[in-house]
């Protein structure tokens, strides 16, 4: 059963003004009235799952598109945090995060701050769900995947995932046509293979800018989100909190009587 | 067979002036001579997975007890990637990160700057290793836990992990003799309840502190890792890179079929 005017908090990584929000803000309406933005007030692209100990945050009220909405100088998962504890009265009944602009895939998902917005919100107990399209442009084609996106939140909320798990949601960037449905994956084994671009500044001292090439190292598994993803598949990977591996747990028993 | 004078890349996320950075020098000093320091130039603290992409890094030639040392102005993950790509020659033989002042036990992993380092040396296919102390003063002694790491390295550097995984390693805060062994463990599911304390500024305006209780939710679990410490022992857990719940795939097929 679907709740009816279910409490939905919207967050995202590339921050309140990034066109992806615009567009996850655009679904839930056709879900919900009872809507509220808590997000970044400027990207936090790549901050994994990074919080604000050492220094203060700030909640600035805004209004987007007739939505409660708060900026936040925080990262993604401090977004989670305020908005959950600070800024609702009641526990929401889904977080959703995104519309990223870029993937969130594989090993990406370490390292997205989207991803961990949803992650927390599991870790809270709250249903949760990254989105994000595999596209890093700003004027990114959203439209394709908006029916898609309504879908998936209506099944989550409907049947909520169990466990401290959220939902990790890649499309594809293609238009409506090509796109062959939803794929529930696992995450593939892909690495960034980084370079550091080295240059020097007027006063003749060196610095370093991050680049890198995404690697799979598995192209044919198609049981992956990057296979499903480039075959026009919307992959689904469900995502835990629990990082323990727990096959190798017998091979360090050795450990123990050291 | 242990490789004779393997090559050891030395980070954490206290920064590198940290006490703890010192101990863990002072143990691979008693493993090898090949040593280099890549460490954050300020504390970073609770920065998760977090890597630097929308500014530039610095990196700044030290020396720590006559150990080649740098100081980054990045996270703990740009550490680690800056320092096997661009300070090191060759592939380092195993990468460990520390010793933490504080826990990264249970939850605290997904949120800790110095675990995130060691997950980032074994996506890079490196051996690695987190090591904390459950003490958060700058004072703490770290004396009774030292012989402790080394025979963990030892022990790494001789049958180093399989996968993409590392080790979590949590020294309890007491005297040698107190101390039981080495437990292999399992993350326990343990949440921070979050606070926000509110105040004003000169101006008038309002700013919150994050602050949190910890809460484990699984006090009686004996194979967990908080269970271990606070029974005194010192717990390791095996970490992975691959986040997938595999459980919840099937679940979530209906979704293939909306």
């Amino acid at each position: 059963m679907l709740k009816e005017n279910p409490l939905i908090l919207i967050t995202n990584d590339d921050g309140i003004t990034a066109p992806g929000i615009l567009y996850l803000i655009e679904v839930v309406k056709r879900i919900t009235t009872r809507i509220v933005v808590v997000a970044p007030d400027k990207p936090q692209s790549g901050m994994g799952h990074a919080i604000t100990m050492n220094s203060m945050l700030r909640l600035i009220p805004k209004e987007i598109d007739g939505v409660e909405a708060y900026s936040c100088s925080g990262t993604p998962v401090d977004c989670v945090k305020i908005g959950t504890v600070k800024v609702l009265d009641e526990r929401p009944d889904l977080i959703v995060s995104g519309i990223n602009h870029g993937s969130n895939s594989s090993i990406n998902v370490i390292y997205s701050g989207t991803m961990s917005a949803a992650l927390e919100g599991a870790i809270e107990g709250i249903p949760s769900i990254g989105f994000s399209l595999c596209n890093n442009s700003i004027d990114s084609d959203f439209e394709p995947v908006l029916d898609y996106a309504e879908t998936i939140i209506r099944h989550e909320l409907k049947r909520p995932i169990q466990g401290i798990s959220c939902l990790n949601v890649n499309f594809p960037s293609v238009s409506k046509e090509l796109i062959q449905g939803i794929k529930i994956c696992r995450q593939a084994d892909a690495i960034w293979e980084e370079i550091f671009e080295e240059r020097n500044d007027p006063h003749g001292n060196s610095y370093y800018w991050l680049t890198g090439k995404f690697v799979n190292r598995e192209p044919q598994a198609e049981d992956t989100d990057e296979w499903a993803l480039k075959n026009n598949f919307i992959s689904i990977v469900p995502v835990q909190s629990d990082v323990t591996n727990y096959e190798l747990q017998d091979s360090l028993k050795t450990l123990e009587n050291e």
